[in-house]
């Protein structure tokens, strides 16, 4: 199956100017989301995975498909604020702005190894912060699953230190 | 095991006044999330399901872990405004205004079945929107998994008519 296939395309949305990808007909198809845990499966190995982390809110998908076949655990990578207890939080720099991501203090524990999950790669704004968030907790970074990544926008270069997958490049 | 152990509790978040009741220690390990899987392959059958519909954020977790499991698709219920194409949306009456959720069109085909998810039932406006939506594009609801339910909300009340299941009630 070629996944690209499952991608669509819709012009100026969120806002003009934008081409936003869609990996929703990846998902209501039930071979083409076995694919996606079968690809990732030649690129991590079990024993370097003790948790996946999705980033809120389609990185919860990839994290609970790859959880559920990998049978390991997942933890949220959430918008500040919606987590309760013990949290530790980071802002980073947006195109107009920041935002705060957060995480659970245990919601790892100290030395576990964690695989970063989420649908795109654009800037990596994010995925930079998510994986400093879990270095925090004491967490080591395994490296980055992405079903699509956006190559223009070079977000794997503030990533380039961990082992990063992508399946589908634009 | 007993799952009510794996959810932590946490008075007054997100504000004074409400126990947020977290799932997060279930997540976490990995023959929790399993057993839920199993529990609920006790009350639906894999013929009465082509398809998991996660409530965003949370329920897209649940709806993940059960479509890996029966191998079947999934869709995403969100709130408005992030679903790029042609969607339908509905709002309902919350506790102060109103909340309004937006599903794609094409998300569903016309006739197939579909177990709505979610973390928690609570006062169940959210739930019984989703199936109203659901239903507009033409689904059919074979019911609601829920892995927690605060009865004393009766959020049942709105969706008695559909096949409910909690995991952990309070």
């Amino acid at each position: 199956m070629n996944l690209k296939d499952k991608i669509a395309e819709y012009p100026n949305f969120p806002k003009k100017g934008i081409l936003f990808r869609d990996f929703s007909p990846i998902l209501k198809d039930p071979s083409a989301l076995s694919e996606i845990a079968d690809e990732f499966s030649k690129y991590f190995h079990t024993k370097d995975i003790d948790v996946f982390a999705g980033i809120e809110s389609r990185g919860f998908i990839l994290a609970c498909i790859l959880a559920a076949r990998y049978k390991k655990g997942m933890m949220m990578i959430r918008k500040a604020g919606k987590l309760p207890g013990k949290t530790v939080k980071l802002s980073y720099t947006i195109e107009y702005g920041k935002d705060t991501i957060e995480i659970q203090k245990d919601s790892i524990e100290k030395g576990q190894k964690v695989l970063i999950c989420d649908d795109l790669l654009a800037t990596g704004g994010t995925a930079k912060a998510a994986a400093k968030l879990i270095e925090k907790v004491g967490g080591k970074i395994t490296g980055f699953a992405f079903i699509i990544e956006l190559t223009d926008l070079n977000g794997i270069k503030g990533i380039s230190n961990y082992n990063c997958k992508s399946l589908v490049k634009y």
